[in-house]
């Protein structure tokens, strides 16, 4: 069957309740044409340094996207069928075409989930597509993109423009040297991109490669670091190229949410051992726990917004790991506790002024118990937005559900896509500004909220928190207004 | 912007659905002008014995509610702001009316939590305002507050009886001689205001005040407690005088759920070695779960009902604790496991015609996994109502969900406020009738259920289960039905 | 009050909302006359080889029904008054009207659970019930019933086929020889009642039965059972006979998902302990996780389907346990850990192309946190339907919100009944159909699926799914497809 009208309806993603739909539309309508504030994502500074085209329809959307190949694989793709590379260089699917075809007559998999959500958003609106996909117009659509791809149009600058993004953070290796970065500011987009200083890598010393990036680290910083305190001050260093560079925040994943200080002599005695190859597994969680008390003691310092990803097992399977490296699909979340990890680091800096700590989770078992409560009274902490598996239509209502009632919504960051599908951006921040919405739309309808206040917080959950909440909190919301958010609040005033 | 007519709606809380909507308004309009059965709150004797007017509108509604507090810090305000003591007596705002701004001014973040919702209707329906709450109407709406609650109409007897109270039951030190209820029993009014045996302070041997407090349970019942024995004779001696005061029941908070009985050697020496003043936490944590069994054991003998609050870390920052003492918004929830921790207790009790178990949860995720199936099986126990972070809008919402599946409804306890802010007591309950009809309205538009069904259930929940609930199992429902039950029971038969 | 008039809504159970009931309801209409797939559960093979008329009502509906009788002895009513024999032989109520009298007073103790909606789906649809059962009808219905139960048209076959069951999975002990499915199998039934492979009994050492069903698994398979290899090798022999009786699967009910695989010289210890009678508790656990292992092994060559339960703590009250055995009510879940329990199974066997491993659970914290990430990215992955305390509508609805956006539709099972109580197999599909067209339609109302693409789903899940997850993996879909169904694919293509 064609269907050579496929169009996303405006409604979209609104509740369905007929007393509440039209309450989210008027809400919606105040915020869907605001800026996107994208302070977490994945996307290659490179990708917009360059400004090159796009390579091919599978290169763009189908190999990277480890949600989408994840699903293929549970039902029996092979991962050599969608071009995913091996690590040892044997040969994977190379031609594009054929990733695509493969990919499109697995679609209907993705029925209800926010993959399908997000990849109709991409095809339809930003590369117009116009004939739903399936086995018989995977060819057709192919073609179609492929054409978009070489229009001058559809290159990464101009995809940013169009997207209405304002600002872009991308997420960086702490040893990075921001080059990318460096690029774009000298041709005028210094402030619309900006890196996050991630120092994951350098933090969990029973990793194969630390003593390499320790390396990395001394000739970056050009000192020799053979001690604890060596490693810390090349961090602080790293921190503070990070921060000429725009950069707002760091970000950290870690298994656990332990942020528990060590003595300086243990730290120094495991780093010893580390760098003679001889540290062990407890060890090391003792260390990382010990240096995200640090961070925060640095953000302290320098105003860097802390951001914490915890409770992700990455790599469930070690010998797919062994055959295609990280981010294939194999990260799988386990529960979380926050309440006794986070003590020592908020005894110490949770009422701190230069202290803004984003916590994100993946276990949402503690959006009520633990997360709301945090966050509801520690003026360091905010919520991140609902993480990675709980991006969805309706994992963030339920987050919203679960965490307003001790959070409130000015206790939350408002939305983070942290996607590395560029042309996704728009997709996922018109989602979650109509999940936001509906949601506000319903206490509306249950009285629970006046209209003109539903509308003043949906535009602050779509724009002014985001951008408020990456300031650093030393120095205020450093922002300027745009023109077409006071529109916006005038509108609404 | 002037908002001169503010109002509660009469359709606030029930779902929008515009099917769901007028079956639950049906419903609701059976049960919310039942009398109100308070059988677990914080409100203070004294308040009823004195019968004096109250205080300033700060001192009644902002100071000393930890929710509206704990939002206020958790975006800046500072304790100091907000007239919060400091237990060293250094200087705090002291100004009502400058405490009232800041909070007026703030109003914005309490949206779409509860703490709006009871505060509008504390406001609107018990104070007469008619101004929405903002920066710009604060001095007006104080003003408004100061004439109100300088009439008489607005003391605490004339409010309980406006507020349709058929009974209150406050919580109380096991130390405690009650005599406030002694007074009001005297006044007439010793069925309204009945007592709650909270013995938490006694059972925590690690407790920095412990032994300052079984000196005083020594002196309470003309003993010298130099044994466990002796701790559980004045124990029990103490339950006896609650009982004959008119208390219902035991209130019990505990970090964990743990039942477990030890030899009495073993809590013989652990007394002793608190006694001296050298019990560790491990040893402390062992009693205290102890003593809950040994509780149990008592209420099968005099019928206390025993009501569980277990899985809140108290004062989670130790240095807000420090300076200001406990009950500031610092108590965050933990995970909590109720199916080992109870078994002991269960195997010797659960079956026990004298034993009614109340448990509570600020732990949602226990709702469907344990809660439900424990109070399912055991015919002693009952599940509370969703507590504290938990007894909001949506929350309760959940709760119904998750628990009637294997619980049904008439193994919960209805609605029990647990509140300290005596003006909110007719909110929550108005909140919590609304919330059960808004449930038993979808069962009924989605045919599980038949509608005089739901309306029997509803009058139920909202009245007749707390009453015998609460009536000592031994003795059954020692309540006399009201007339205003009688009538609405007649209407729906 | 008579109601004379019992009948089920035909949009029972679909969403209220006017919006999506009418979509709910074109879906469901192609779904509810579709054959039922009852892969999992526990009706008695015997019951069908025998063909013989059903005994009394209580005997039939009540006393064997633990959802039932756990919730009438919650509420006070002893296990004797329902007539639970006693292992001591001693007395319990023995007039199964007199059991159905009390069953029917209490009937309002099932309001909003599935109990009642099976129960009412099972008196009117199944056996003709007009009257809504009550104290007051409770004779009438009694007499009703036992007309009904003496005609040949209520005989199980007859039902089985009224039913309209494809095929039926037992569970059967690893040691039956499985007779009454030979003797069904020679009078023709053998493609449609077929056996399920239950182990559990020989891989949990330290039961108290542990050496008798060992002894008995000898007998069975002719060997001698005095080594760890003699009891794999004696496990494959029964699974062969299973195999050979048309088994699709196994069933495996342990406390833990732990499937960690010893050496074989720590399990031949610990067989040769456990033979000796001197096992204990952690070798016992050791050993129950190392035969999960074992069993996925021997399902990567048999080919049987890999069903796993995990996380129900059996026998809460011992003092039950003593006194009337297994299965009275007293199971209760614990939360339960499936991303590290499960590791070294995936590794070894997660993308076999001959396992299939469906998992279970009853702590619905684990669905979006776990399992749907583990269901969506290995291939041996599915997830079971919601189970037990979970297969109700609210549950069936919270597991579709939680696991679809991970997993997807497709690597779920489709419904799996799991019942004891074979009237109500149609209820419980009934409203597993009713349930995903819900949820579906849902979808469809907020334009996030389009209505054929739903309709499609909804087939798929009611009948090809299940079908083709418990065909073995290495032999694709066996079932050729119904006609019915084959009707229905052509209406909505």
């Amino acid at each position: 069957m064609v269907h050579a009208d496929w169009t996303l309806h405006p409604d979209r993603a609104l509740p369905s309740d007929p007393v509440v739909r039209p309450i989210a539309r008027t809400i919606v309508d105040q915020t869907l044409r605001l800026p996107i504030v994208s302070m977490h994502g994945h996307v290659d500074a490179g990708l917009l340094a360059r400004d090159e085209p796009f390579p091919d329809p599978a290169a763009l959307l189908v190999v990277p996207d480890h949600y989408l190949v994840r699903m293929l694989v549970s039902q029996g793709v092979p991962h050599d069928a969608l071009g995913v590379p091996r690590l040892d260089g044997r040969p994977v699917e190379t031609d594009p075409r054929a990733v695509w075809r493969t990919f499109a007559s697995h679609w209907h998999l993705f029925r209800g989930t926010p993959t399908r959500y997000w990849m109709e958003h991409v095809l339809v609106d930003v590369l117009g597509v116009r004939e739903r996909l399936s086995a018989d117009s995977a060819d057709r659509v192919y073609d179609h993109l492929v054409e978009r791809l070489s229009d001058p149009a559809y290159r990464p600058r101009a995809l940013f423009e169009r997207f209405g993004i304002e600002i872009l953070a991308t997420t960086d290796p702490a040893t990075s040297t921001l080059p990318d970065h460096a690029a774009l500011a000298a041709e005028g987009w210094g402030e619309k991109v900006v890196p996050t200083f991630r120092p994951d890598a350098l933090l969990h010393v029973a990793r194969p490669g630390w003593r390499a990036d320790v390396e990395r680290l001394g000739a970056v910083t050009g000192t020799s670091i053979g001690s604890y305190r060596d490693l810390v001050s090349a961090l602080e260093e790293c921190r503070r190229a990070f921060v000429a560079a725009g950069a707002r925040a760091t970000d950290h994943g870690h298994l656990s949410a332990d942020a528990v200080p060590l003595d300086d002599s243990v730290a120094e005695r495991i780093v010893a051992d580390a760098l003679r190859g001889r540290v062990d597994d407890r060890d090391a969680a003792a260390f990382s726990g010990h240096m995200l008390f640090e961070m925060a003691r640095m953000s302290t310092e320098d105003g860097l917004v802390m951001q914490l990803h915890p409770g992700v097992l990455r790599d469930h399977d070690p010998a797919v790991f062994a055959a295609r490296g990280p981010d294939v699909g194999y990260d799988i979340p386990v529960p979380t506790e926050y309440v006794h990890a986070l003590r020592p680091l908020l005894e110490s800096f949770g009422h701190h002024p230069n202290l803004r700590l984003v916590l994100f989770t993946v276990d949402e078992d503690t959006f009520s118990r633990e997360l709301a409560p945090l966050a509801g009274v520690y003026p360091a902490v905010r919520l991140g937005a609902p993480w990675w598996f709980l991006d969805t239509p309706d994992g963030m209502r339920r987050y919203r559900e679960a965490v307003t009632d001790t959070a409130g919504l000015y206790n939350t960051t408002g939305f983070v896509d942290d996607t590395r599908a560029f042309c996704s951006i728009p997709a996922r921040h018109d989602l979650a500004r109509r999940i936001d919405a509906g949601f506000l739309a319903r206490l509306v309808a249950e009285h629970r909220l006046d209209l003109d206040e539903a509308i003043e917080s949906a535009v602050d959950l779509a724009y002014r928190i985001p951008r408020e909440a990456y300031a650093a909190p030393k120095t205020g919301n450093a922002f300027p207004l745009e023109p077409a958010l006071a529109t916006a609040a005038k509108e609404h005033a």
